[in-house]
């Protein structure tokens, strides 16, 4: 399993507080960085955590508010202080674009590198070209246009049997890459074709991560992240604050905890916490009223999906 | 003395580190709040310090550049949050103007309260009306329009002579009052006219606080910064690294020394400093050596006006 590894950069919602700052999710997939949402204090958070800045890398906004996207600002302008060089792709509602474009042009900024910014759509929004994953989009229920998405790791070819391998005549070197591909290879021994389903197990489904942004519960988010093993939600309220959730547009922990058992999912990551809550206790206990494996992001946390989801078939 | 206080809220330039947050800088006076460039992590330094975000306040931004301004955006929609009601006067470089209604456009948030942006010119910015200051703006040398601000105490009453009084039979109680104010009164006890004069002492001269923001040291700021008890400036760079001063239109910690010196400064504060240095002991050493008074700003870091300067006749 490759690195795969999700780093919580922001966890508070609207006001940041002592302990959390404003919303940013990370995912490092082997040298590629993808970066959910980037409230003020992201680029700090971005430093002090050791995300690779320069390298590949992708944001995805997911609605146009201050707490999910000002941060991009100072972002942009610190990878270029690191002389980043590739091109930096960046997907949202596409207020996203003349947010950029105005902005870089009032502060008069110019950066290393290109920005290319794009609106996003429901479906797939990026596939990797160098890295074995796509994110997908889907719409939201928040106050204004947002959309939630998933990163999903493709599929990845079966484990291959080196010990059969051997025993089929097939030395250790360049014929098991060939196989490991996918393609037939003659044993320089035996002088036999052998094909690639004599040595590999059957293909490894993907890892699946799902990140809700700001948004209701729905039906239509509950069908999008079926299957996603780790869902990241709003959870901005716990049960006493029901009213405030509905009317704001935003998700109580309980509410979180039960689209993710019904998705199917294996691990909740509950986020996007009100500054009115001092611990969150509470919000994981209602939460694990439904769904037990629940817990808490919190700044500067990494959850290790590679070390989590080891034995994926 | 009334409350006069300092709140160093970020203290690196261009890029945070660990330590330091990039440009803000506060100061109470009584019950009035005046920040001074606006850098990301603002609103939350100001929260972490308890600053009275719904008192009367008034924001100085000293040039456009995304470390100086971004913070803005934050810390006006959470003073919405706070429900501010006062107005907040917003001054700065005229783009400061649309800098504001464009992103508060494109960020979609109402406030609670009205914010007044002006272009700032130089010459007396704000008189507050309510407590005994004013703020003074002068052109500074960087690589955008920029301005240094002087925060000015106002001329107070000489100190009320009390045991004067009653010895020319003025009893505690509304006469005093009157003569504090200035106003001669009839003593109850004598029948005399009581002047002024007779028991307050000389005027008492307000100090001031120089806040340079990002510039090359020039002749001009140090005739601006004459006279001012306490000087913030600019110090980006140690001597090993004047040249780059130069090129990037800012100040050595020996320059800020200088300018101080000459300007007849009581104590020197050094800020801004180069995420390159770890510490910044060697651009303190540096100052020094020509004006012993300076110590290097910190983030959350106290300077109390005046518990510093308590006698100032």
């Amino acid at each position: 399993m490759p690195t795969f590894k999700i780093f919580f950069l922001g966890t508070a919602s609207a006001i940041p507080t002592n302990d959390r700052g404003l919303s940013c999710t990370a995912i490092q997939y082997e040298n590629e960085l993808e970066i959910f949402d980037c409230g003020e204090g992201a680029q700090r958070a971005a430093l002090e955590m050791g995300l690779p800045l320069s390298k590949e890398c992708s944001i995805f906004i997911t609605h146009m508010h201050g707490d999910h996207v000002v941060g991009l600002l100072g972002l942009l302008q610190t990878m270029s202080m690191h002389r980043r060089e590739r091109p930096l792709r960046v997907f949202g509602p596409k207020l996203v674009i003349p947010f950029i474009a105005l902005n870089q042009k009032m502060l008069n900024f110019g950066l290393t590198y290109e920005v290319i910014a794009k609106a996003v759509r429901r479906g797939t929004v990026y596939d990797s070209k160098t890295s074995g994953f796509r994110v997908l989009a889907e719409r939201s229920e928040h106050s204004t246009l947002s959309y939630s998405y998933i990163f999903e790791q493709k599929e990845r070819p079966g484990r291959f049997n080196t010990k059969e391998a051997l025993r089929l005549g097939v030395p250790e070197g360049p014929l098991w890459s060939k196989l490991q591909k996918g393609a037939p290879v003659k044993s320089p021994i035996t002088g036999r074709m052998v094909r690639p389903g004599q040595v590999l197990g059957p293909p490894r489904a993907g890892v699946r991560v799902g990140i809700s942004g700001d948004t209701r519960p729905s039906s239509k988010l509950e069908a999008f992240f079926k299957g996603c093993e780790v869902i990241i939600f709003d959870s901005t309220y716990s049960d006493a604050h029901e009213t405030n959730a509905r009317e704001n547009m935003h998700t109580t922990a309980r509410e979180a905890a039960t689209l993710a058992k019904n998705a199917g999912a294996k691990q909740l990551i509950l986020t996007h916490f009100s500054s009115r809550y001092r611990t969150v206790g509470v919000l994981v206990k209602q939460a694990r009223e439904v769904f037990p494996n629940t817990i808490a992001a919190q700044d500067r946390m990494i959850y290790d999906v590679a070390a989590s989801f080891p034995s994926k078939p």
